[in-house]
């Protein structure tokens, strides 16, 4: 072993020779980092704070200091997403309340809180209690009439304008990047791509404020989305304490990751479900180590959030349901159809959320986005208010509509017509005929069904926060709610046809109509974000029983299907194309039959390849070089006659070092030789001081052969994480393939514009 | 794009291209695979449905139903899979109530069967019915007294030694790769290693049968590592039935990781643990896609068992349990200890049961495997009889020790002295001083603590189908119940204490030993294997209920660091490093700061790299090279002086293609020269004909520079799964590293034996 030599050729291992100077190793904002670098400077720490550590105590505590503060990060990551979670929901539940009246006792009460701390309420009537007056009741003091409800309704509205207009001006003076779901950059993130101040604490905080005022003002969106960016800004923010993670952009990643992960366990309260939708929806680079910790980081997150306890009934989301009857086979058709709906919905939503975001960055619509958000806002609460499917917070209307009938429940939607010959337990009502109110229901239930997938199209991508989770399921639960009712008093109606008559005899409880809501809810949220493990396992965890696995199975795994069947993109993956982001997805087969000499540049007619020479190159030609080109790096040859490739030299290294030797280094001039090998060229005499460069040189840059298949080219670019690969044919350089050539190559072949990759 | 070129450029597309000879393609028994390879050839197969689905109705109906193959696949297995765990369950209850006694009516019925079909017993004894005979009531007609017992005792004895003598001799005639856990070869098999015949028809009946035997012998050890294994067998067997799958071994392992989750979710009835155990544990290639279907064959196996129902309480496990009490930040303390425990026994067993193999596999005790396994039975039958809690089968051990004690429960573990004067409700008793049959039960309880802990060392890794998860659990448990009876006890009898008095008060039903044995159990069982998530969502799954996900986590990260801190492998990697078997571990972070250059061969000093030239060998040479040397495969270079690099060429397909040239194409004499480029040479008059064989080479070798860390050179391998990596330095070949040449330097830098890595 050669460890004297490993130590001094690999230019890796910057940091142990002699002046390093600042900014080497970090990267410029919208430029794609490269991982393999990034885990080897992190090896190289950790190598120096092992080695160290057996040289004093004090060395050996920080070295566990060191080794125990990706799990402090967990910890505070969770604690602060948990918190942030309660304090989003605790506000969001007042300022929904606020658009209808005010508690009289404390203007920051709630409705139900307000009503809970009267005393004159009794259970029946939770809902009217005294101190809580409506604003037509505080101002005009009538409660009923049509002044009244004019009135409440225009209050309504102006509280929505007021949240709406508040966030979107939020948003465009403090934090552009507020705005959005933020998963599509999150994922692009990442995937290794740098996007300053996405994450940053201004972030943070304007579009935790600015969550809460565009839920309560009642649109068409949801926090999910946000809460996992809000997550992704307390891990980057936490990361930074510690320069294991602050000073390495690959271990920030796993941070990140893991901070995903507690913002999904947040948003549904499903730790398992968050952890395996990191992993399968957002990351990137996924380390199992980092699946241990982003288990951690959302328990706790979890379980900060149930101490917080924000909805009063120790769940940690509103809508947790738990069924007490079981399905039958004969339901699964019912389901599937349910999965079809949900896949041609996501295939819709798609198509025309992605036409209508591209209209708006193409024409002058782009240019007017608080214009925008006030006309949404204000056309989504006067069509929403006069409807109650609508007018209530899009949580409340899924909690409803997953709900079983018991015998206390008091919706319309559970107006059943009941038998008076029969007591029965609270708890196993048979199927009943429907009353008036479930008739009312079902059709200012389509209404409201039409109105959500109109609203949420034009609602989603505007310029203040906004999640697509919970207008998908609540698309899905009207639609199943609606489907179950029906199969219910097609049951109860005849069940002596041929299919009801296994299962379901009169007076038997024998449809639920709250699990065809669920269903439906997870075949529209497949059919969107396609979602396949991690939305089965956050169902789960909301019913909590594995009783329903098979059916949320089923129509996850038809919507899939049938979205798929009218195009592969998600619509994460849909927006991230749409804004050109370098992001290569490992989902994607790569199943062209092009070899890298056909994606390497430059291509035939091209000038030839800027290269730069190990001992023969000014000081002046390269910084000529590096300004009439925009390249990130330049392969080094030992000259240009034989072009045998030695090494890769970065273009801000390059720009950094030669800015430095100026500066610093005595001699150097616009004629000095730049050398890259280890021992300087002979020179003849007189010759200004040559500038010695090897310290930059990357030695073991990344090569494959003109004849590689791109399809494992793109695999080894997906699967290391490289930014740019050098093309060579029998140790001569050819070319030279980036991140950006291949994703424009894959555009191309998948029929796309590839210039729509933006970024390197 | 130059389509052309790149079909006839690239030597992975040999489908293409003229005469294919058969074999090519496939790999020698002991030999790892090509990821690289194998994934190009699946996408080439997959290309080549793709344009002809668009010629015929009929191609596209093959087409589709090659796309539906994977479920297709997923579902029988699943179906299989749940079925064989049924009919094992079933058989081994039979099979161990055979050792005691038989029941009259029917012969195969179980005890509890038998008993429960007598109409005669009442609920209570439920265990004496008069249609169940013991041996001793059978043959000499008494039931009680000194002589009975003995003849009991003998007859338990001798069914032990006979299903033990049976199942070590069937494994040794019919199949000697059905015995040990199956675990750690699955794990190498799945990192891309070819062992044929281990996952074959005969190595699955044979597993299957001996596991029933085994298990009903009483011999501590446990059936869900084979299960595993069993579930791996169906998945080959299915996937042999598919020509996607049976020829392509990447493809295949997708299979086969999809089957080991079925296997851990009939195992321990937890389909998302059994999904994340195949993630976290057992396999190395796992793309997303897989991640659903493993999903799916692991629900599907579930429900088969389920519809089985052999335990006869709709639990897929024995020990499944739900409680109804909280725990208490007090008792993390505990839980922790039991941590602490779990990560000794831990490292206790696997440094002796390790040392203990490796003296079975280099002494002349390995030579008597027959003698072995009857003399380990024999004394585990001896000992097991007279105490209560060895002579029940493990499971039914588990069972009782996680069991809470209800009012109705007649187990010794919970002969409480009950208050008289206080009547509860059946589920919430409260604690209770501990009775005689709680202390008798304590001290038998640790001298099976003490039993088992042994028996088990000596156990795993004989010639018998043999899992550890069972016997893990059970030390685990022994361990946590009996702290937590300790608990219960202090808290009763010192409930005014300053740590109780918050939370324990008298007349409250405040500690839960069965929990307690839950945590104990996890914890054993992390620190044996170091599962870590999924471990945690089993357990999770087992109890149903996210309450207790606090304390097994810290019981299983306390487990995993304590015994992290006493070796970093855990048992499957010791076993593998034990077989020395080529396994790359993804978790095993390697730190060493040495270069590519001080891995490669030829090191110093040694002979030249055994290289082909492009166009001047005859069929001689190369035949004498082949002869002389075992290498698996040569560098092809334009000339011996210049070195550059054209490709390379596998050996197995260097002797097949020579040997279908000599026997099919004329005028190929041992003279011939044999050229790779495209263009025959320019040879002599009267010299023979040439033999190309372009068709042979990979022209698109993977290189590294010889100043590549090797820790990116391991990276490189371990995530594009190569075999063969060549080294150059400046476009000319210096060496080759193979994943051998890997493994050996990892072992060598962990001061290891090198010359353990047995095998390419």
């Amino acid at each position: 072993m050669v460890y004297a030599g490993a130590m001094s050729g690999s230019g890796n291992l910057m940091d142990f020779l002699d002046e390093p100077f600042p900014d080497v190793g970090t990267y410029e904002d919208f430029h794609t980092i490269d991982w393999l670098r990034e885990k080897s400077r992190d090896t190289d720490r950790h190598r120096k704070i092992t080695s160290k550590s057996k040289e004093s105590i004090w060395e050996f505590i920080k070295s566990l200091l060191d080794a125990w503060s990706g799990w402090v990060v967990m910890l505070l990551i969770g604690l602060l997403a948990g918190t942030l979670a309660g304090v989003i929901d605790l506000a969001v539940d007042w300022m929904t309340d606020l658009k209808e009246g005010v508690c009289l006792s404390a203007f920051w009460y709630s409705h139900e809180q307000c009503c809970w701390t009267s005393n004159e309420t009794t259970f029946e009537d939770r809902d009217k209690c005294p101190l809580w007056q409506k604003w037509s009741e505080l101002l005009v003091n009538q409660s009923e009439g049509a002044s009244a409800y004019i009135l409440n309704y225009l209050m309504y509205i102006l509280w929505a304008l007021l949240f709406a207009f508040l966030a979107v001006s939020l948003v465009r003076v403090f934090a552009p990047y507020a705005c959005g779901s933020g998963i599509p950059e999150i994922k692009t993130i990442l995937s290794g791509f740098i996007i300053r101040g996405y994450l940053g604490k201004w972030t943070l905080l304007i579009k935790t404020v600015t969550l809460v005022l565009v839920v309560s003002s009642g649109l068409s969106l949801g926090k999910e989305g946000p809460l996992v960016h809000v997550a992704c800004c307390c891990g980057n923010f936490f990361s930074s304490l510690f320069s294991k993670y602050s000073k390495n952009e690959g271990k920030r990643r796993e941070v990140l990751s893991a901070a995903a992960a507690a913002g999904v366990s947040v948003a549904f309260g499903a730790p398992i479900g968050g952890v395996l939708f990191s992993l399968e929806e957002v990351s990137y680079y996924f380390p199992l180590k980092t699946l241990w910790r982003s288990f951690f980081a959302a328990l706790v997150a979890a379980f900060t959030l149930r101490s917080i306890n924000p909805f009063g009934n120790s769940r940690l989301v509103l809508f947790y349901v738990e069924y007490h009857t079981p399905w039958y086979m004969a339901e699964l058709f019912p389901f599937i159809l349910l999965g079809v709906f949900g896949g041609l919905w996501g295939t819709l939503f798609i198509r025309c959320n992605i036409a209508w975001c591209r209209r708006r960055k193409t024409t002058r619509l782009g240019k007017y986005p608080v214009l925008e958000v006030i006309v949404v806002t204000a056309i989504t609460a006067i069509i929403a208010y006069p409807n109650p499917y609508t007018r209530q917070s899009t949580s409340e209307l899924i909690s409803e509509l997953f709900n079983d009938c018991g015998a206390l429940e008091s919706s319309q939607l559970c107006d059943y017509i009941n038998d008076p010959n029969m007591t029965r337990p609270v708890d196993d009502i048979p199927d009943r005929p429907a009353g008036v109110g479930v008739y009312t229901a079902m059709w200012q239930l389509a209404l409201a069904l039409i109105f959500k997938i109109v609203v949420t199209i034009f609602t989603f991508g505007m310029k203040i926060p906004s999640g697509l989770f919970i207008p998908s399921m609540a698309v899905g639960a009207m639609a199943g709610r609606m489907v179950g009712i029906g199969v219910e008093q097609l049951a109860y109606h005849h069940h002596d046809w041929i299919i009801f008559r296994n299962w379901c005899r009169p007076g038997a409880d024998c449809v639920t109509p709250g699990l065809y809501a669920m269903v439906g809810a997870a075949a529209c949220l497949g059919g969107v974000t396609r979602m396949t493990v991690s939305l089965v396992v956050i169902m789960f965890e909301l019913t909590g029983g594995l009783e329903y696995i098979v059916p949320l199975m089923a129509a996850a795994v038809t919507s899939k299907w049938v979205a798929d069947a009218f195009g592969k993109e998600g619509i994460y993956e849909a927006h991230i194309h749409l804004n050109g982001y370098p992001f290569l997805d490992v989902k994607d087969e790569f199943t062209h039959r092009t070899l890298a000499t056909d994606v390497m540049r430059p291509r035939r007619g091209e000038p030839p390849l800027s290269v730069l020479t190990q001992d023969s190159m000014t000081v002046e030609d390269v910084e000529t070089l590096i300004k009439e080109t925009d390249y990130n790096g330049f392969p080094v040859v030992v000259s240009r006659d034989s072009e045998r490739l030695i090494g890769f030299a970065q273009r801000r290294e390059l720009i950094l070092a030669i800015k430095n030797a100026r500066q610093r280094q005595e001699g150097i001039v616009s004629n000095s030789i730049m050398y890259f090998t280890e021992e300087p060229p002979e020179l003849p005499a007189n010759s200004p001081h040559p500038l010695k460069l090897r310290r930059i040189l990357n030695l073991s840059p990344f090569t494959v052969t003109d004849h590689t298949p791109m399809e494992t080219v793109v695999d080894i670019f997906r699967k290391l994480g490289l930014r740019q690969c050098l093309v060579t044919r029998s140790g001569r350089l050819l070319g030279i393939i980036t991140k950006k050539d291949v994703l424009r190559h894959m555009a191309q072949m998948a029929n796309q514009d590839p210039e729509s990759i933006m970024f390197n």
